[in-house]
């Protein structure tokens, strides 16, 4: 454990939000001036349904996941790889932070699985572990001082690319990289950190463990799309992850500052 | 002069067609497996402007020049750094060659200046010099095993990405790469190459120095888009670029083999 590397995944309601990003590539920057490494995880916003709209590619959901079939991965390409990531990049370099921009296949970083087609077919989703994860070209980049900025894009090795769950990419990464670093993972969104009541801040529940989460899963207290959050930072924390902090970008400065009201934190016990 | 860089720049028209892509990349893969380093930019193609009139978005063009407002630099961003880059680094991958898909902004390694509004407003055109090129940024991706595939974007290092011609982009890496090794530029279309007689491909000119060129543009030979391609190619061989090659990805084995008539070759005498 030579170093620390804090992994920052933010999600697509943070992308939307110019401010919100901001606040999280300011942050950035002022880790890696003072020789921290980062690695930024983004996912996609409302950018990509929006393009899909305008040429009238219709959006398939199955359970209330997008299915992406040929289009819609061109889309995510265009919009998370090209768009998005980009833009960030250029961000950053303007903050002094020497960033990259990457999808699984570059570097040959991540290689994914494609999704099984039963019981349902997904299309080109593709499924990642900490095996996938190539840490020997990671911290190559790392150690050449840059910055990876991940989309949640990857690839199977054959030349397919793959649209890949943005918050497991983060975990994964995290996960394969604590082999090398003590990593810190932090999931940003758009709301203080896990929360009793939807509506109150004030309803914080400022530290989780494994054992506690799914209490709260079962107690019907953590719900709908914040369970596979939990479930991901749990599983990081099990396999090596220093901490895991869910929170947002409004209450960066004192989360790293550890103010214990500043977000959620996921400890392994 | 310790290496040997191959500097590969392939056109919209080769883009354009699969299996003249697939030539190009299985050429790269034949290079990197033996360790010779190759670097590849790649122009647009047909995508960005169906993308363009899916979207409704009107090109403008003034002298033939294509204006990149702020919603063209947006298509340039999801189609070349997206689409084609990404999928030109998954499908080298799938060759054995490790490839990493790049903008200048991504590791900072090409800054470009806004072009002046004066006497034409280009919009978001970025120049490029060879100071512009991060050469030790670059050679550190190369030397870590790392093949960089460029598309035609580069950063002003204040946060905004500026279209950049292709051509124009692969000449100046040239020229700065030829600083640390011997370079030998590529620029793969779809004719053999320079030709007297645009409808037969007997009509090559297998050979052209500085001087020989400006005499067959004066003479009305080298005409119209060929021309700044040829400047481009004499001012690189002036710059110590040991050679510039204009030929067809069909003939790449030729080419490489030195075969007198298989393309045009640019020397500096």
């Amino acid at each position: 454990m030579s170093q620390a590397i804090t992994l920052i995944k933010i999600g697509g309601n943070v992308i939307d939000q110019l401010a919100m990003t901001t606040l999280v590539l300011q942050q950035v920057a002022q880790f890696t001036q003072v020789g921290r490494q980062v690695v930024l995880v983004h996912g996609g916003g409302k950018l990509a349904t929006r393009l899909a709209e305008q040429l009238n590619i219709p959006q398939t959901l199955v359970d209330g996941r997008r299915i992406t079939d040929a289009a819609t991965l061109d889309i995510a390409t265009m919009v998370y790889a090209g768009t998005i990531n980009k833009n960030l990049v250029a961000q950053l370099q303007a903050l002094g932070t020497n960033a990259i921009g990457l999808t699984g296949a570059d570097a040959n970083t991540i290689t994914a699985t494609l999704r099984p087609k039963n019981p349902i077919d997904f299309g080109f989703v593709g499924d990642v572990t900490p095996s996938g994860v190539n840490i020997k070209s990671l911290t190559a980049l790392l150690q050449a001082g840059l910055t990876p900025v991940f989309c949640s894009l990857t690839h199977d090795g054959q030349g397919q690319l793959l649209n890949t769950n943005a918050d497991t990419l983060a975990q994964v990464l995290a996960i394969a990289l604590a082999q090398v670093a003590q990593v810190e993972l932090l999931y940003l969104f758009e709301k203080k950190g896990v929360l009793r009541n939807q509506e109150d801040e004030e309803s914080l529940i400022a530290s989780i463990s494994p054992t506690l989460a799914e209490e709260l899963i079962v107690a019907g207290v953590i719900t709908a799309g914040m369970i596979p959050k939990i479930r991901n930072a749990t599983y990081a924390v099990s396999q090596g992850v220093h901490q895991v902090v869910i929170g947002s970008p409004a209450h960066l400065p004192a989360i790293l500052a550890g103010h214990e009201l500043a977000c959620t934190r996921i400890y392994a016990q």
